[in-house]
């Protein structure tokens, strides 16, 4: 696929409505990327308003075979919007309505470009829940969130984003208009059509309106924080969490090195001589939440362990919450670079991944921080590289080898959240079969035959 | 289409291990239908005890355009593994062992064979959950179950099927086996295509293992029967149950018809005069049951009803669920046939459903029962059809006609768990839009070219 020449980008104008089609270096400059490295500035951006507009442009893209890069709000970690092959960016950041929020029906009708964040505060104003909440939910959209199946700490309980999808419309890549699924909480009509775009990646239709499923607001939160000597303790509580039938909302570790980096950014006393801490999350009505909050910090106090706080109420649980924010930052605080990623693990392998990172910091000489969602195994390995240090590239590119190595080798995945975009993609053939390879080429031949969407990523 | 002659049969004996192919009249009559009326009997049956011999069986048909159609136990209600072109049936039902239950990462490898509560059974043995809870459980395969998506009761809470299936091994048509998905509990590497199969009835592979996601177990229940004079007090109950932030793992309703059935039956004289019944139950430690338990009974207390029962403990609640399991007896007893229509409608629609099936049942002069999962808003429609009567074919077809097109006017879908198979075939045009039967049809296509999948469905 070649880039569009100027004759297109001058018909595809003329075809959408005054002021869709951007076409200048500098105005397409911010559309070159997401928050991975990878960048390439796209000939041309489409920021359409209505879904007319999408199929107008895929039409004639798909005739024409220009690539199409789709975007939600470009906070990505993987370079997933990246327009590699160049071409049009297809940027929804003006279609951000929420159309419709039905206490009734508990579901809410949303553009792709509502970020995450004001769908929540708009569905919480009328007693209705949308949990998913991925640690960027004030800057990410729903059309993002839907493309990379988003998670966050409350999958555990509340599942990915991809269970509350329940009906999408999404333009195919000739420009024909699909609406796919309904506003019903079960539906077996067909095939589960709707789900096949959920964590797509933009690369097998664009997503142009979104039907979510919605929960009754839990009136009641309540969190523990736990620190323990060691990761081997923190490992222990979770197996005993889970043993006696809690089922949080959230459970999330964090690993010395973030602790250390943490405790040098807040100054908290507490996190000194702390090698590992959880924050365990219970929601509900509020009698029940405090019978389970008692119940749990019996157990947890049986336990070896340093310290146990604990909060009441969405607002004190926000502000013990903060803390766990802080690591993002504290990390940041090394000077150092992030390379932030979102393995899992099968959940029995936690304490193997804690002993694998640790003796990878010590043999590569970078440092290695780790926290995230364990009770779904899914943690975000930091690997933390100086790249002003000679071979730091290479080395770093090394050092992810062998994670990923050793990750596959335990039967786990080398993204739980993130995607695949450009940062996986060097992976990707070593993740799956060639078997599996194909047949991904299959679904996407028969959904894209051109190959107009999203070229160049893990296909 | 057409059937195999006679020498295909011979040379796919020959491919197959003794014993696993099974092509006298007699022997195949067993396996030409389900529970629904249509049947055919198959030209033959395959019995495969390996995947090995699924893929070779499978390589066969493809090359020389057989059709097969794959069955589970045999339980569906829409006639979903009826061989509709004949060909062969390829029964999983002796790979039917449980490779795997493994405690610490929370997941089970199935053969699709087992049985759902032998699956049950095994897991809660080891403290570990299996939610999705079809009401035949006992008869029915979790390779069924996934290729239905199966729900029931609890799927209020937990999801259904797809929500617990974590990776598959599938054999494509044309014979190649794929491994899809992982066993941890996230995963976002590339398309969610072990979903895909999830729910495809047979028509885009067959699924010869799961890899399925397992919660703690809930060490305790607690379950709440009321009765109401009428339907609307009942919606009312179940809005102010959402209203207030209880997420009960079920939510179960029955109206008039069906407890007038069970009172005769069961000789209940609570249930006499009594217009509608919801139950509900709720899971989770004991503690904080109790304490959730204390809140909706006095919630419910408040609002207008007949009588409130309440059962605590496992054992307790399934003596009272016993009545909820005697429905289906009850309306057996009336001799008549029961159409089992397992319809969905917005949540909000709930009291506008039961409003237009009682008017139903006055201008048609059928009886019509409903029961099933209020808080989905998936409600099973009977329609109760003596077909000894004159016209009772072509009546109960224009009835199910007019429910079908109230149902979607409302946006509501013609099947919540059972499929379309062959029973709802005719109104699946109806149900979805001509640009989503040629999506299904380009699918359909890509992972099946030559249609030797479950051919004669609703594709």
């Amino acid at each position: 696929m070649s880039a569009p020449h100027a004759v297109h980008l001058r018909r595809l104008r003329r075809l959408l409505p005054e002021g869709e089609l951007l076409t200048s270096p500098v105005e397409c400059q911010p559309y070159a990327g997401d928050k991975w490295f990878a960048s390439r500035v796209p000939d041309a951006v489409a920021l359409p308003r209505s879904t007319e507009s999408v199929a107008r442009l895929l039409a004639y893209a798909f005739h024409h075979r220009l690539p199409v890069t789709a975007r939600g709000a470009g906070h990505g970690y993987v370079g997933g919007c990246v327009p590699q092959q160049g071409g049009i960016v297809l940027s929804l950041e003006r279609m951000n309505r929420i159309k419709e929020i039905h206490v009734g029906d508990f579901v809410a009708i949303v553009e792709p470009g509502v970020h995450t964040q004001t769908l929540q505060d708009a569905v919480e104003k009328k007693g209705l829940y949308y949990p998913p909440d991925p640690a960027s939910r004030k800057d990410c959209s729903i059309g993002g969130n839907i493309a990379s199946n988003a998670g966050g700490p409350r999958c555990l309980k509340y599942g990915v984003t991809r269970d509350y999808v329940l009906g999408l419309e999404v333009v195919r890549a000739n420009g024909e208009v699909l609406r796919l699924g309904s506003r019903t909480h079960k539906n077996k009509t067909g095939f589960d059509l709707a789900r096949l775009f959920v964590g797509s990646e933009g690369l097998l239709g664009v997503i142009t309106e979104a039907t979510l499923k919605l929960l009754p607001l839990p009136p009641y939160r309540a969190l523990l924080v736990v620190g323990f000597d060691h990761m081997g303790q923190a490992a222990r509580a979770i197996r005993r969490i889970f043993a006696a039938g809690f089922l949080p909302c959230a459970l999330e570790v964090a690993d010395q090195f973030t602790l250390e980096a943490a405790r040098r950014r807040t100054g908290s006393r507490r996190l000194s001589g702390c090698g590992a801490l959880i924050f365990v999350e219970l929601d509900g009505r509020q009698n029940a939440v405090k019978a389970d909050l008692r119940d749990l910090r019996r157990l947890l106090g049986s336990l070896p362990h340093l310290f146990i706080q604990h909060a009441l109420g969405a607002e004190a649980c926000e502000q013990l919450w903060q803390l766990r924010r802080e690591f993002s930052y504290a990390l940041r605080d090394t000077g150092l670079t992030k390379l932030n990623e979102d393995i899992v693990v099968p959940r029995g392998r936690l304490e193997d991944l804690f002993r694998f990172t640790a003796r990878l910091q010590k043999e590569s000489g970078f440092p290695v921080a780790c926290f995230g969602h364990a009770g779904d195994g899914n943690i975000h390995v930091n690997i933390m590289v100086d790249f002003n240090q000679p071979d730091a590239e290479a080395r770093s590119r090394k050092v992810l080898d062998q994670l990923f190595t050793q990750i596959l080798a335990w039967g786990g995945v080398i993204t739980g959240e993130h995607g695949v975009g450009l940062a996986k993609k060097p992976w990707f053939p070593q993740a799956v079969t060639p078997a599996v390879r194909r047949f991904h080429q299959d679904v996407k031949a028969a959904l894209d035959p051109h190959g107009i969407l999203n070229p160049g990523k893990f296909i």
